[in-house]
């Protein structure tokens, strides 16, 4: 049975216990997992680590691809055991951790972590910890239901150790394309013309020398949480539907459209399944996350092909895809996120990006990270690798949160994310605003009157109106302008 | 003399007067213009246009590469011709227009204007004005110092009028590097693997029918400001020589660093100067404005080759330089600003880009923009095309201005052009801070210690200790974050 998944007999003698394996791990060091969005995480490498940090001095910085599954990141984060932790996390103990000041957290453009460590920018990585589907005989590693920063961590790590998932099919072998546009001053182009195109090799190399041990298992993915639209939602759907439907008559676009991208969770899932019904078809997607909602646009004849680097399901959707993979198979592609999120690739291709935003602000800088200015919630993640580069860039959002407490749209965003340069649509269960070709000051016309919660509009249209008074190509009231989150802070109003 | 610059007889017969040609513009019309950083800009039809627009009723959508020279974004302000300007302007008169909301400005990533043109995001262009050295005998221009936005100018305008300029030495021709990557979703490649790569055609090519008018100059460029570095931006440059050759030490880098970007103005030429008694050789420029101190690496043997989109000089460089173009042409490319600036080969070369920082916050927010948050200086212009992108992204800044009483490191950036990801290293006089790595909280501890001027470096520390103590990834007082922005609207002074 390991024959099938590990194709090399030297290797096969290396199969440790996730306790030993756990063991390399030694204080201070550089650690570098696989692991995407939950998808292809380490399941029990890292947490036999975090178990290990109760009784032993174990703090390390520790890379992934974005996210991981199974609560790890909290284990690691109660445990002590971070150091310093990059580039994304949804993990509510390792957030309050973060917020603290207790755990260094670096949050970045998911496409340059890859750039970061080749540049010599980070320190160097002593160990990878890597989840495969398969060893081939070559010591080349299939990956499973992510690539993330696998191959680069593999190229550069000292040593190596691979948890091998028998859970997942050998059928996810030839999904993967495996590709580096090499090293300064000789790198190459990156030859993808269409979401389609296939320029890699289907398993990431590894030199079996740095292989330290492997390990075994046979545990899921954590399954995404199933998506389940609700009226705001809906409502953000039939606005964007109507968008699109009003650039196909205007002759921008097409009925297929462009290449899409859909950030992660319910409010994506939810957008993108109202294509099911749509006017739409022969779409494609370039993308970082596939989630349930790519597979129902297959299923309904919609979709034509998906470029991601992962694949994030609910636990129905997991047995549906991976139970009958092959129907899927030659429809999609998993790559590297430096090139799934390559910001020439997605210029080139001109993907229509939808993003979620915590908050934008009159004149359509949005925040996309931290509560109040100050607290993280998960990280930019690939949002702006996407929203800066793409042909149109959309940024959703409810108009309104915590029960009408908090307002979406503000005077000023507490933090910037993504700039107003980079935004061209704002859509909210109130309404769509279409920035292109617009200035400050019209934009903020456009926004108060399309996209605010009634609660909200009259105080705006006062803020906007006081503060043209006072002149200036973008009018602000510097001493009013944060008035509202520090209002949040104090009261838990806006 | 004329058929030296004009191959084509029938295009003879179309010579005009400027204030014929001007005639043509009509109240209401979007009109595209050639012109980069006061390079090869109109100097004879938008001037006659400012003047009729005294008389008639005119008011007219402005694009151009960027800035234009000879006053003439102020002239055409003044006498109320422009309703909309984009992408970028430096003008005095026209930056107060823009200030009273008299003129709507789109302050746009000047890699991004052909995107929205052929997107359709942006109205149909009714003229477009291009400045030429020649026209060849298939109806294709050479452009003179710059090439900016007008191959897509010339594609898309409905038509067209040229000023063919014979003051420009006939031996441009060959210096402009002319390529597009089509439209979607058909784009190609930009196969632009170091910057003296040629990928196009030296002319553009321009359906004949569409030139309705010539009109014939010999007026030169505005002559930019001749550099005389201060004693902060001999600081500066010193700072960051001695942190290229730490990377040289560590290994990181070589003598030859990696292609080059600068901003444009006194500073970035004057660091530029500083490489020419430097331990570094062999360098390569990839740039959008090459400057005064690229002729003086050329002539001090320093440079190899640089690529841009303009060249703008003083008065005394631009008699050496074009005098005798045939020593620089074949170490210089001129390209659409499309290219010079295009995120993907910036990412792909590993450019090192410097560009100018109004202001930057204590976590390395850069405003590149926006004077206290609401009145625009000039504009984004291509510092974010090459910060987000490049292999080391550097904003320097003098570490006070106004005599003292405004510091450039502040709490937090009342505006946000550059977000903490995309800058890694900053540099005022003071000091050098490297950020690469770094979490929040230590970017601030870096920033405050290296870059800040010691009068206000107390009140910058008591501002962090006490945000930290109210906790969060990035700690702020939100009362307190833009209160020396409101004390310098008030007081004068932060």
């Amino acid at each position: 049975m390991l024959h099938e998944r590990i194709h090399r007999n030297d290797l096969l003698q290396r199969v440790i216990s996730r306790e030993e394996a756990a063991s390399r791990i030694k204080n201070g060091m550089v650690v570098a997992t696989s692991g995407f969005t939950k998808a292809g995480d380490s399941k029990e490498v890292l947490p036999a680590v975090a178990e290990r940090a109760l009784t032993h001095p174990l703090k390390i910085t520790l890379m992934t691809g974005a996210s991981l599954g199974h609560g790890t990141d909290g284990k690691l984060a109660e445990a002590g055991a971070l150091a310093m932790r990059l580039p994304f996390q949804v993990d509510p103990v390792l957030r309050r951790k973060i917020n603290d000041g207790e755990v260094l957290f670096i949050d970045q453009h998911l496409s340059e972590t890859a750039e970061y460590i080749k540049a010599g920018h980070f320190p160097p990585i002593d160990y990878a910890i890597i989840e495969a589907a398969q060893i081939l005989a070559d010591g080349s590693i299939v990956p499973t239901t992510s690539v993330g920063n696998s191959a680069i961590f593999c190229q550069l790590a000292r040593r190596i150790i691979i948890e091998v998932n028998t859970v997942v099919p050998l059928s996810v072998a030839g999904v993967h394309d495996i590709f580096s546009a090499g090293t300064y001053p000789n790198r190459t182009v990156i030859p993808i013309l269409s979401p389609d195109c296939r320029i890699g090799r289907p398993s990431i190399p590894v030199d079996p020398e740095k292989i330290e041990g492997i390990v075994i298992t046979n545990i899921r993915d954590s399954a995404a949480e199933a998506a389940s639209g609700d009226a705001s939602t809906a409502k953000i759907a039939g606005h964007l539907m109507d968008f699109f439907s009003w650039e196909v008559t205007k002759g921008r676009l097409k009925e297929s459209l462009q290449p899409l991208q859909a950030g992660i969770g319910k409010v994506a899932n939810s957008i993108l399944r109202g294509f099911v019904d749509s006017r739409f078809h022969d779409l494609t997607m370039y993308s970082e996350v596939l989630q349930d909602s790519t597979f129902d646009l297959f299923d309904a004849g919609k979709l034509n092909f998906a470029s991601g680097s992962s694949i994030t399901l609910s636990e129905s959707y997991y047995d549906k895809v991976f139970g009958d993979f092959g129907k899927y198979k030659n429809r999609l592609i998993l790559r590297p996120q430096e090139i799934s999120n390559s910001v020439g690739v997605i210029r080139r291709l001109g993907v229509i990006s939808i993003n979620t935003a915590l908050e934008c602000d009159i004149y359509g800088n949005v925040n996309s990270t931290h509560v109040t200015g100050t607290h993280m919630m998960n990280g930019i993640g690939g949002s702006e690798d996407f929203a800066r580069n793409s042909y149109l860039s959309i940024f959703v959002t409810s108009s309104v949160a915590k029960g009408g407490a908090v307002s979406s749209v503000v005077p000023m965003v507490s933090h910037v994310d993504h700039t107003e340069h980079d935004v061209d649509i704002i859509v909210t269960d109130e309404g769509l605003a279409d920035l292109r070709g617009l200035s400050p000051r019209q934009r903020a016309r456009v926004i108060i009157e399309n996209t605010v919660h009634r609660d909200y509009r009259e105080r705006l249209q006062s803020y906007f109106e006081r503060a043209v008074k006072r002149g200036g190509h973008t009018p602000h009231l510097l001493e009013e302008a944060l008035s509202w989150h520090r209002s949040l802070q104090e009261t838990g109003r806006m």
